[in-house]
């Protein structure tokens, strides 16, 4: 189970959905890793390149070893795994003055799970030996990420994201109102 | 690529998130035809079964000539074809009287295609020899769905149908201020 990624080339701006075609082969559309290493990372359908207002869907591979950053946003999350597995760190603490020591859950294909509102969290590909792939679903586009060092740092004291990796190059307007 | 189904049955209630893991097998979530000939619809995060206030998300296979009804809805829509093909039928002129004549589009497995808000669409397993398996990703749950007889019916005869068909066994209320 895992959407098959050819790698081919798109003549069709990242930036504009015009010229866009309306049923789209992801194989074709722009993937890149935005400079996180491991990372292979595709706006299946997003606010910045493909004008949605309400939710984006990404799909994502982590080579091994490969992870998110541990971080929080206030939009709705849900992931369904493709293929692979790893690890998911929640730190369902948010009242706390940090995230604390998170809880680690076993993600595996065929499994979803969803990311409460504002909780601190990290995927990571934990499985040495194969790729984890990921559908990401998350509303309140375009994404508002705050990204920590580590659990034990401040609420307060992590850094906002803005525009995110994959929205940089086309988003270089911070909409300051909605975040 | 295609999501294993096992048609395990679930020990967790439907209408509640109380008692479910955080992270779930899709194949033992509960699967169901809800009344409509070749249809299996799982909600994987929903708003009913799992308190989402944003988006849901379905996995929904369709066997041979089956299909949705004509329909539309005010959220945001994204469709990721996983398993077999189809055909799309959109009308887009939601400025006129009726939907009139729908395009057709191909869909396909590891394609995605976004519909935009209140057009009225139908997807159609049109391959007779394969399932159509596809994730619908959409906005504003629980969703609020106008059915259409055929596409010469007027907008403003359109049926809504509230709760949707995998809704009703947990929302009996109609939210009436948020139609």
């Amino acid at each position: 189970m895992s959407l098959v990624l050819l790698y081919a080339s798109s003549e069709a701006s990242p930036c504009s959905i015009k010229g866009l075609p309306l049923v789209r082969n992801i194989s074709e559309l722009p993937q890149d890793s935005y400079g996180r290493p491991g990372l292979s990372h595709i706006t299946v359908a997003g606010s910045v390149s493909h004008g949605m207002k309400e939710v984006e869907v990404w799909l994502q591979t982590f080579s091994p070893g490969s992870r998110t950053p541990i971080h929080r946003h206030s939009g709705e999350e849900v992931f369904v795994v493709l293929k692979g597995s790893g690890t998911l760190y929640l730190a369902s603490s948010s009242h706390e003055m940090h995230p604390g020591k998170p809880q680690e859950y076993l993600i595996f294909s065929n499994s979803t799970f969803v990311i409460p509102v504002n909780d601190v969290h990290q995927v990571w590909n934990t499985n040495e030996h194969e790729d984890l792939q990921m559908l990401a679903i998350i509303s309140r586009p375009p994404v508002k990420v705050f990204i920590y060092n580590d659990w034990s740092m401040p609420h307060t004291a992590a850094k906002l994201k803005f525009p995110y990796f994959w929205d940089e190059q086309c988003l270089q307007e911070p909409v300051k109102d909605e975040l």
